[in-house]
């Protein structure tokens, strides 16, 4: 069960300008990145070189227009490239600098919530942007065209100049990572990051950018691994490319922003699109929230009840059903962050023909936790059951999700569930079955014994248990 | 992987009325089931006898009354009970008979597609209703109470007399089995027995009341095993008990009935709630259907499409882009059924930390097929890569679906599809994990070749592939 986290994957080769292309932008002294004026037959372009797209023609360039805009400028229409401001093009980080930042620091215990301090002020949001990979993270989508150069937060930041006009931005660019690849490891690195940060560095909140795949996954990682975490941490992704006139990559963020900038709570949440319109950027709590749609902006929904927080422009209209014990003030100075996980947790999806002999490979092998996802409330078939008694006999846990997604497992109601519970298998109320999974290895990874493992299990930590909240 | 099809669980005892209740029924010679009149010191109630709760207190005979609602009589209120009228009350099914029957049986080939010879008659349908088991068979809940005496078709219409009204109900009590516990082997049964029907029997269409927790896998098994069906079969469910006033089971079932009388339509459809009211039955293609919520009346969902049908009382209105081919006329004659399944198929849901090794163990093991249900547009993380090519190499056959639920996997996008599409991992487009692995046991239960086995994967049979529906 080895995993690595690749940190080497950054390259910063223009491999994907090749030839005729490649020879324009060598011939006025520019490269990827450069802000520029091109001057054609027709018309004067402003904006900032993007990678070609894997399947467009070698005879354009692709220019980033401050609309947000692409096009692609036939090379043979070219006649000049003129660099426009190379200041903005360093390899450094180019947010803004904060006026606070000359404050001394730590100047109270409190400096780090700079949000309660301004009241009625002005002043922009300090954020720390940590990039992670995935689609939000390439000026084109990189995994069709092997652009792994311009990854960083600091280049996604210099896509999105305007992000300027809502915070205070400090990227940071921590792995480039496809979000299928994540794994307890990454999360466990992420984690601390951010602990480190708390603790250490004076943001108003963070944001991390990742891959949507199994963003819910670090989501509800990181909700469990960081808890009354002092402000808004915010995961970020885009199911477009950034470089896309259609991307929502630009629009999630600047809802993360906003949230952020605006919003009493603290906790982790996910900022994706509400709808299909650009409109609407939904925040969801890391725990209560799942991908359900491969490829639409709104393909994140909030599980059982609606979002945390609906943010439309300016404003921001917040389900208050949802808000115990979210404030800022109150949870500061109880931050914890417990950030190992194991990977001894097995998830297995039941289905109908599902061999109840499969089951005994388990006595076999090294997991300690099966989160059974079941059917309806929360039910195998008959045939499972003796397995199942000798699994929890022989010590590994079992834990039962439901397939349906929606809902909560309820195993009183039918004789199904009610032997099952006899066997000793345990209702994890409607805690998502990535979720669960993720917090068995959470619960496990720190050294929990064996009868604190099952109450943490049972009892809600990060909101991942909700029967309270109505259903929608 | 032995399984049993366990047809001895009818039992028609009395158990759930003890002491107070049983004595009195006793003492008026009437049982569970029976049509009386009750009188009490205040009125008279007219219904027929049903199971007890168990959380009832025993102290009550609960009553269905015609309104289809239940009520509890205090025993200590109870001057008579008297039975009714016993003739309908016999172990037989009680359908009206269908003045059609008396006509020559087998006049010609079309005679078993009685729509078509009955335009603008008032002729009701003839539906063959066949139980399987479930919580729409219960006049009470009967896997809280052990009510395995009641849960016959016969028993089922004899609960709801209205249903007369709306054609003649034939009901055969095929098996008693909780959904979580149907598998493959009675897949091959249903159908066989739908077949038979079929080709020898004249029905305008065949209803199945089905338990809800996998009955969306066993529509899609009877859309594989029977194709081009001349007649509209419909599985229908219920997320209440039949007794319980707030019971969907009757709407379900009227909607189901209302479906075949007016429909042009073949083919196998589940009918069920389409949203939390009793006026929309939604009618679904049975191959494109999921349960997405433990308990609500509207939990089955049409995948990526809108429902084939929407039933509002006698209204019905068609989906349009779903009726290709549909007609009944056009297909009676193709009619096959291939009714044999092979347990050979594993599904494996992905996860962050799941650990690559655990895939070897499919080496040792029997599995012909491995449904992996991946992340996003379908992915899983890369150190599973050399796994999946030694399986692939081994002659396992490798799927791939999304956990996503909506939308289309598409392998093309990202290096991670192009890799694992270049391994020998198989797309399957926008079928649902549940379906694929229905397909796949179908398949290659039907002795299919590596070749063909492959192909009738990727080509749509049933419906399972609609990349050209509209999203909604």
């Amino acid at each position: 069960m080895t995993r690595n986290i690749d940190l080497d994957s950054h390259d910063s080769s223009d491999k994907n300008y090749s030839r005729n292309s490649q020879k324009i932008l060598n011939k006025f002294n520019v490269s990827l990145g450069y802000e520029v004026k091109i001057v054609t037959k027709k018309a004067e372009f402003f904006g900032i070189i993007l990678p070609r797209y894997e399947t467009f023609s070698d005879k354009y360039i692709v220019l980033k227009l401050k609309s947000g805009y692409n096009i692609g400028i036939e090379i043979e229409n070219i006649i000049e490239i003129i660099s426009k401001n190379v200041d903005q093009l360093s390899k450094k980080p180019i947010a803004k600098s904060d006026p606070r930042d000359n404050a001394t620091a730590n100047d109270d215990n409190n400096s780090r919530n700079l949000f309660d301090k301004r009241n009625g002020s002005k002043l922009l949001p300090k954020i720390l942007l940590i990039s992670t990979g995935g689609t939000i993270a390439s000026k084109i989508d990189y995994r069709t065209g092997g652009v792994t150069s311009l990854l960083s937060a600091s280049e996604l930041y210099s896509a999105f100049p305007e992000l300027s006009d809502y915070g205070y931005i400090y990227p940071e660019f921590l792995f480039n990572e496809y979000s299928e690849n994540m794994n307890p490891n990454h999360w466990s690195a992420l984690a601390d990051r951010i602990s480190f940060a708390i603790r250490n560095e004076h943001y108003d909140g963070i944001i991390v950018s990742h891959g949507t795949d199994t963003m819910h996954y670090t989501s509800s990682a990181l909700s469990f691994a960081l808890q009354n975490v002092p402000i808004p941490v915010v995961l970020v992704g885009s199911q477009r490319s950034s470089d896309r006139p259609s991307s929502d990559a630009f629009s999630n963020l600047v809802g993360a922003i906003r949230f952020i900038k605006d919003t009493k709570h603290s906790g982790i949440f996910v900022c994706m699109h509400h709808n299909t319109s650009d409109e609407v950027i939904a925040c969801h709590l890391g725990t209560r929230v799942r991908k359900n749609h491969t490829s639409k902006r709104d393909a994140f929904k909030s599980l059982d009840a609606m979002p945390f927080a609906l943010i439309e422009n300016s404003d921001i209209t917040y389900n208050k059903l949802l808000h115990n014990g979210m404030e800022r003030a109150n949870i500061s100075k109880n931050f914890t962050s417990k950030t190992a996980f194991s990977d001894k947790v097995f998830l297995l999806k039941f289905y109908p023909g599902f061999s109840s002999s499969f089951l005994e490979n388990f006595l076999q092998m090294d997991y300690k936790v099966i989160i059974l996802e079941g059917t309806g409330l929360g039910h195998v078939s008959k045939d499972c059951f003796p397995i199942l008694e000798k699994l929890i006999e022989a010590g590994i846990f079992v834990f039962m999700t439901s397939q349906c997604i929606f809902g909560t497992v309820r195993m009183t109601v039918y004789d199904t569930g009610r032997d099952l519970l006899a066997l000793g298998v345990i209702p994890l109320s409607n805690m998502s079955s990535e979720t669960a999974v993720v917090k068995a290895m959470w619960a496990l990874g720190n050294n929990t014994g064996a009868e604190d493992f099952v109450r943490i299990m049972k009892t809600d930590c990060s909101s991942e248990i909700s029967n309270m909240l109505p259903l929608v």
